[in-house]
């Protein structure tokens, strides 16, 4: 009678969700998993498409059972209907002898709680680095969703030069750009993994609050309007010649890209604008670099390289407070692998979505440089977030 | 010489400190708790008045050391600078006997690293409920913030009538209320606790979309704009005689009010607007009714024992759904202590601050109903939300 308020669970194909359920199966196999239990919001979404409350097991032959709590009006195959984590051991029709769970997102309780509803005989190991390694490599249809977020990304960046209005405060100009990025359709969750980052919509820096450091693990930094949310603009009113920098949230399709972009009212300085090509170039240089089997901290050391032979290694990733990596996966999530920093042991790999952020902070002015996204593909490189390089002047 | 960048680590007065440590230490003692070591961002704000990367330690004697990770500015009393925590057992003069932590809040990997730095003979219990008690009474100062975000909210809400434009969707209405909360100081951030919830900045329901079940437990639902966030605005545009339901961000001083008011293109249906001053009539007895020593279900039963009077049960709280409360604590986060629930075993205390929210679905119309945030104070409700409590018809 309701009937159209019922919902496949499943909003993926049935193809694409095949594909990403034997990915994960490998990666089990590979680790002597039997299973994994999921619960975080950024794998239930990977695994189905959607956010629901409560778990999907994930056997490592490639088979899926989904326990739903929450809402009540989902159905599909393999479903089960429960209230509690409890019920859930029951509902299988045989128990994995090593049950990963996400242990390094899930609270102590949870994970506890999901241990003793096992009972004995069944060991718990962790599987946040087998499902971290999963989702570093996108399928074809992920990298077309974060192209779709690319291209509404660069159209909104695109008109950005016109927002600005006279004696405008960096969060002023902030708060229009987000209501842009909403009306071309921006989610507005910026997910993160874990606690070491949270962030609202967008980081707009200018002037001495570029150097401010935050406790965040973003690479750059910014006092924030607030110390419960200490990051980006603080109300700094924007100068004539002073970069401001845009890092804005990408988020359109649940697939994020990252992109950031530099702006000023009037000329730039010449040094911002020389360590902005710079930027750009080192990005056209390490994502040529980025090939199948190159060493993530080879690349860190490329950007450093060509930072410091240009003069720039004091500037570089920040001036009082030095970011220690140069470049992010980035997906379903803002801080997903690889990791292009120095101790890396991330290997590139085909299907990789890389931020490139190699940004300097120049005393005093504020930030300079271009951050952009790229899909790893076997003819090379594949630009995602398509806005001019340059420092754009404001209207 | 780089001294202007230096910053005290406690933001909040040394007295207000010194309060909600005893608070904290108070709870402490009566669970027999050595110590909780706090990382949880909304306890590290109570506790110190911003957000660090680190941990904070406080004693069953009320007093408090700081384990700072990063920003490398803050300086304090009680304050070490360390890069990791296996570094920090060795900063203390002596080991808790019992240690509390926030297992219900850190992840299981962060909890058993803690465990294995402090090594046998330090027994790790669970804090979260000492914390969580701790937080559901508010100080003079916190209430204070609260009011000071009820007035901002207060001058949105009733800007929000001018915002509509003709032939706007909900999610085009909303992202002018995300705009003029933003203008108005509103910080973006929409604290919660745990992994239950969350939200992009308001949820604004109107037409059938209201009664449709979403994942997270709040107190309505609605599809959302993608399966990726699946609650509140979902693209419906606005119908003359539909209610609009608005329950936005109140977060200006990281002291959250929660609000809600209804809007109308046109005269609201009869029904609409009985059941509108059903739910206002519903707050001001529950609010009167909420003195200290209160049990929080016996103000649920209040609630729903008079929409059952009025005829509306079936409607209250949602109708294909119901959510199974009519109240919870807001303060730093939006789900705090108390809550309003047929099972709660909590009590109502001076110096709660309690969002009451009793709505009604109206099936294929949308929903209905304020939300007002109280006070509890020794004379009574002290009403943090001021907007006028009708229908509200568009301009």
């Amino acid at each position: 009678m309701e009937l159209k308020f019922e919902e496949e669970l499943l909003v993926i194909p049935g193809a694409e969700s095949q594909l990403r359920l034997h990915r994960i199966a490998d990666e089990l196999s590979r680790r002597d998993i039997d299973a994994v239990l999921i619960s975080d919001h950024a794998n239930l979404f990977y695994v189905t498409g959607r956010i629901f409350c409560g778990w999907a097991l994930v056997w490592a032959d490639g088979s899926a059972e989904y326990f739903v709590r929450r809402p009540s009006t989902l159905h599909g195959d393999g479903l089960h209907r429960i209230r509690k984590v409890e019920e859930l051991p029951g509902c299988l029709s045989h128990r994995p002898a090593r049950l990963g769970l996400e242990l390094d997102l899930i609270s102590w309780s949870a994970a506890e709680r999901i241990r003793a509803a096992f009972g004995e005989g069944v060991e718990i190991v962790n599987a946040s680095a087998a499902m971290r390694a999963v989702r570093s490599v996108k399928t074809v249809m992920q990298i077309d969703l974060m192209a779709e977020s690319g291209i509404k990304q660069t159209m909104v960046y695109n008109g950005i030069a016109k927002l600005y209005r006279e004696g405008m405060s960096d969060i002023e100009l902030q708060i229009e750009i987000e209501r842009s990025l909403r009306l071309h359709g921006c989610l507005g969750k910026f997910p993160v993994s874990g606690p070491d980052m949270e962030i609202f919509m967008a980081n707009v820096l200018t002037g001495e609050n570029a150097d401010v450091p935050s406790p965040y693990d973003f690479a750059m930094g910014g006092a924030g309007l607030h110390p419960s949310l200490p990051v980006g603009a603080d109300g700094t009113i924007i100068k004539p010649h002073n970069p401001v920098m845009v890092d804005a949230n990408g988020n359109f399709t649940a697939y994020m890209t990252d992109m950031t972009r530099c702006f000023c009212l009037g000329e730039p300085p010449a040094e911002a604008a020389r360590l902005n090509t710079l930027s750009a170039d080192i990005c056209r240089a390490v994502s040529e670099a980025a090939r199948p089997g190159t060493a993530a901290k080879d690349l860190y050391e490329l950007a450093l390289g060509m930072a410091t032979d240009a003069g720039a290694a004091d500037y570089f990733m920040g001036h009082r407070y030095h970011a220690g990596f140069v470049g992010h996966g980035v997906g379903i999530e803002i801080n997903e692998g690889p990791v292009l920093a120095p101790r890396s042991r991330d290997i590139i790999q085909e299907g990789n979505t890389i931020a490139l952020e190699p940004k300097f902070v120049v005393p005093g002015l504020g930030a300079v440089g271009v951050e952009n996204t790229y899909a790893v593909t076997a003819d090379g490189p594949r630009l995602l977030t398509l806005s001019p390089q340059n420092i754009v002047q404001f209207d």
